[in-house]
């Protein structure tokens, strides 16, 4: 008989990080820790489907971290196919959808993201995919199997840019509709059509600014293709890749206080701000903007393994802070590698921040070395304190890790002419003698001086 | 007539730079300026000479940034086949080889470095080769045209290793011979044995621990191999790395003050300790370390290229101060990538640091993409403060280049428990969840914690 229960809702990155680390820090005899899954699998990487179904990966399981079993061997409880239904943050349980009552002391809402649905009609046909669980992943593959030669892609974010990517290496024709006048609406328009005007080299058909107003179905009800404002395109598949909201319902339902963002709002140990033994994590819950200091909701598997890692820090007695984000993210679509962290110009612009921005080309590699590939990078900085505020990279392989290095200067607040000034690496086969990044850094800061 | 003469010794990475920007600030009537330089060429790339001995790069030519041609065009005068014998700096003047007198107003000493050639019998034979200048390139792709077929490389160092790749590369046995215990002696033990680990899987034949006594040569007085206390190794040819030392022999006849490391003395302008009107740049100069504060002597083009612009900015007029080293280098040796910031174990216990590490091992990619390699982390932090001082990378491809995150970080003072919260991207083509320099910052910066 332990001493406290901790209830975990949703056994994926934040859920099993949090459990995981309370586990280490308080064992069963003090903390017993129960985990409801709605799906099959725990600890799966989401990230990973496209890349399953494009083949690079065979063995779904090979995007499972960790199996309930292997929890199970930790003393973490995990119900698979248990869904909760409830809370009932007055009495202090949870309703489960087999409408068992189980009592927590300490709760953890960990129910992650809701791809959005916009109300199209047609969109529940079968022949539609979403991406977001492993057997979203399974019907696409199955109906590559059975012969799908021609895809749409709707949306033009990650799940768009890397969906195009695996239907593509599978041998389809990819065609893909946007809303927006250009993919990666997290880029600046400049940046964003490099990312374009790529995809369209890739034999890819790009249709920007087209909502679609309807999925065409055949007469067994099956998807068949899109209808925008535009005109109607065929497909023997449909995938989307329209963004993801946080699953808030559970949490709403219970009078949980959401935040400006719609996600669940918690201070930095992750603790929600209605409810003290109430805890949120991941893809469900809101976060801070390390530069501007604001409210923001990013659904993204590494916040939400160390947002699942403070939460469980915290309910296992140790002090722990979550430190924010920059909105860090990094995708390829072909050979094409696309990042940014930060501000864009529109996110500096709402922010409130006078900004500089210029954009460099280079190449990745010394220019006589083999392999040397175009990179675009785009910084903006504070104007006065020269202080980087953003970056985005555009280019070939070997491009997109280079974010880091910004993300880095950026969280510990250097200006680009500190950037400029460091000592970055240089070899012939990893990049020019100036890295493209000290030379971004160099001409932003320059613009700064006059 | 200009008002002013600037004299720049030596027509590489500092010089040019030097040159260049100086005449970005003052124009050819206010300022002429005239570069002595001993070879054929300027502005060349030493650092690709091993891709050019190793076929990666054919044209000679590729490897040379900008002509005297190109130059001339922007009213700088390059002098090349002229080597500057003296430097008479009471009158001010710079004696050339063909017995002219050049005045100077300013004088910028890009010397360069000299490789180190210990005081073996035979160094000087035929089939012995240095990796220094073009021409050394040159002969040694006509020692392999003319059907070379084993080649000992003599040191371990950056040069060892891009040599002992390259010669591989064209379809030679390569022995590597090592007076140290281990190659690349900027790294700890640990990592070190990785490296020499890797090199022997790839089929070179390593010998470390064994200082060479002798070049061994034929009846015609060519080099043949070599003789170590250990034993004796034939080859066709001898590869010299042995390092390099800065190159200070007119500046030291001209008593220009030397540094503690041997090389030029400057102060953060590139301006001598001793004479306010010559200048050092490049790989014969002296610059500081950004961690310990202390002298030191990198040779590299990344930094010959900002100081010889900091110089050139001074001598234009346009205050400019170079912001020291971290030593942070990076290499590869087949599929196997090398790279290191900041300070070693040795150092930091030179410098008096109290110091924490540890090294982690992870993969480049997540565990199940395909091309995911190993990849080993050290990070050394300060003991209380816990800021990362140094860090070293050992590991497949993808592995080298994160050292400028963690160059960023240790240039910006970040401890290593601000790098594990830090922002850095994922995507599974590119990094696990969390990135391999999230893993190590996080399990150093526990140590630090207890």
């Amino acid at each position: 008989m332990s001493t406290e229960r901790l209830v975990v809702i949703g056994g994926d990155a934040a859920g099993m990080s949090a459990a995981a680390q309370a586990r280490r820090l308080r064992d069963a005899g003090d903390l017993e820790i129960v985990v409801l899954e709605q799906g099959d699998v725990v600890s799966y990487s989401a990230c990973g489907i496209p890349y399953w179904v494009g083949g690079q990966v065979e063995d779904r399981d090979a995007l499972i971290a960790r199996t309930p079993a292997e929890f199970a061997a930790r003393d973490i409880a995990v119900h698979t196919r248990t869904r909760a239904v409830e809370i009932d943050a007055g009495a202090g349980k949870v309703v489960t959808d087999a409408g068992e009552r189980i009592g927590y002391d300490r709760l953890l809402i960990a129910t992650g993201g809701r791809p959005n649905r916009p109300p199209i009609p047609g969109l529940d046909a079968p022949g539609v995919y979403g991406v977001h669980r492993l057997d979203d992943g399974a019907a696409i593959r199955a109906a590559l199997d059975a012969g799908a030669r021609r895809a749409l892609v709707l949306g033009g974010g990650y799940i768009g840019l890397e969906m195009a990517e695996a239907l593509q290496r599978r041998g389809l024709e990819v065609t893909v509709v946007l809303a927006d006048p250009l993919p990666m609406q997290l880029l600046d328009a400049d940046m964003a059509e490099r990312v374009c005007a790529g995809m369209g080299a890739m034999g890819m058909e790009m249709h920007p600014d087209q909502a679609v107003r309807e999925i065409l179905v055949d007469e067994a009800g099956r998807a068949r293709g899109v209808r925008t404002d535009a005109g109607s395109y065929d497909a023997d598949l449909v995938v989307l890749g329209l963004g993801m909201g946080p699953e808030v319902a559970l949490a709403e339902q219970a009078g949980i206080r959401l935040g400006t963002t719609g996600a669940i709002a918690v201070d930095r140990t992750q603790r929600t701000r209605s409810h003290p033994e109430i805890y949120a994590a991941g893809d469900c819950s809101q976060t801070f903007h390390r530069v501007t200091g604001e409210a923001t909701h990013v659904a993204l598997g590494t916040h939400a393994n160390k947002q699942g890692r403070v939460a469980g820090s915290v309910i296992g007695g140790r002090a722990a802070r979550f430190a924010g984000v920059l909105g860090t993210a990094l995708t390829k679509v072909g050979d094409l590698e696309v990042a940014r962290t930060g501000l864009c110009t529109t996110e500096a612009e709402q922010a409130g921040f006078d900004y500089r921005t210029d954009t460099i080309e280079a190449t990745t590699r010394a220019g006589y070395y083999p392999g040397a590939e175009d990179i675009a990078i785009k910084l903006l900085t504070e104007a006065g304190s020269g202080r980087l505020i953003g970056a985005q990279i555009v280019g070939g392989p070997g491009s997109g890790k280079r974010i880091d290095v910004l993300a880095a200067a950026i969280w510990a607040g250097m200006t680009a002419e500190d950037l400029a000034g460091s000592d970055l690496s240089y070899a012939p086969p990893f990049s020019p003698t100036y890295d493209p990044v000290v030379v971004a850094a160099r001409v932003v800061s320059r613009i700064e001086q006059g």
